[in-house]
């Protein structure tokens, strides 16, 4: 979810298929950033890896395939969750990890990319849920020890705390063209905390 | 925004231009919502609507284009706000509408068709913004009168009060499996309505 998570510059273990898998999935996600999931073309993708063509169209076979696999190493890849001892702090350090993230060109883009692919075909889609299960998972113990520390109810859903801080961030760049700066993403973790200082997300035990 | 916002069963006025255009744009969601952005095609709209290709061509042009129109037509049919008197019943009856529509099969398949579209063209993401930006503004009355009614402390932004109700709908629907329920709807609205009490959506004034 961080540029890191999605920047492959680091070393990966394995050896000629990790670098192959590696450059192509670089290649896909520039290609999927500049020209969105329409122009996105395997021959193109073998082109700017520097990879032949058979081994991206034998391995990957389509480009919907492609967003798939991209995605499952972005899930690999996730960065840890930020821990700083109070629940408002830890929400802020996450929404601002998303809004950087998405407030960043490349990126932005890329996301929106994968967005749109989980639209057209359920293998993206299986994929775009697994990476946010993923990523949600990762956070959902700031929620969980805020129960612990007494800062918000019993019973609180920690899935749904998290998720909260990232919907308005992802609603915002979906829906509207303004930017998204790091006030939306202060606002975003305010309000997830305060909803959930509410009782909001306590799960209905009937 | 609704049901009857995108089901375009109503006698429109306007003679034969208006209902070529009413009987294209009702195709191309159902086109939209069967197969998504990349299925859309000029013909097969065409075919659908039972008007004359030439007409399509001529008239839209290109998918993308025909998307942008839907979408404006969406936003001059948005259905009014409800008006219950106090902040968490307009909150919770807008959540319910947009719960109810993005979990209606056609519907919700629509609205991800458009939101992908957005992603790939700068035309559609205008006509997408423009719709969201009509429907924001219907709803927006709701935060103002609870501003005024003292349910909400002055300096709230009311946009963002409204935009909260939507946002985790949007953002269960697009990134997880999981139904869009009643549920899901009431703790949209009672997270937006606690949040905006607590001051999360208070404009700085420095």
């Amino acid at each position: 979810m961080t540029s890191e998570a999605v920047n492959p510059g680091s070393v990966r273990p394995g050896g000629r298929t990790a670098r192959v898998r590696s450059a192509v999935l670089r290649a896909a996600g520039d290609a999927l950033a500049e020209h969105g999931l329409t122009g996105l073309d395997l021959a193109d993708v073998a082109r700017r890896a520097e990879v032949g063509r058979t081994t991206v169209y034998r391995r990957w076979g389509t480009p919907v395939a492609l967003v798939a696999d991209l995605l499952a190493d972005m899930a690999e890849q996730s960065l840890p969750r930020t821990e700083t001892g109070t629940l408002l702090g830890d929400l802020r350090a996450n929404a601002r990890l998303v809004q950087r993230t998405l407030a960043d060109p490349r990126q932005g883009a890329l996301f929106k990319a994968v967005i749109a692919a989980a639209t057209c075909d359920t293998g993206a889609a299986t994929a775009l849920h697994r990476f946010y299960e993923t990523r949600v998972s990762e956070w959902v113990p700031c929620a969980r020890q805020a129960v612990e520390r007494g800062e918000l109810p019993g019973g609180t859903d920690a899935r749904e705390v998290v998720r909260a801080v990232s919907a308005p961030l992802y609603y915002r760049l979906l829906t509207t063209g303004e930017p998204l700066d790091e006030a939306a993403a202060d606002r975003a973790a305010d309000a997830a905390a305060a909803a959930a200082r509410a009782g909001a997300f306590v799960t209905p035990t009937d």
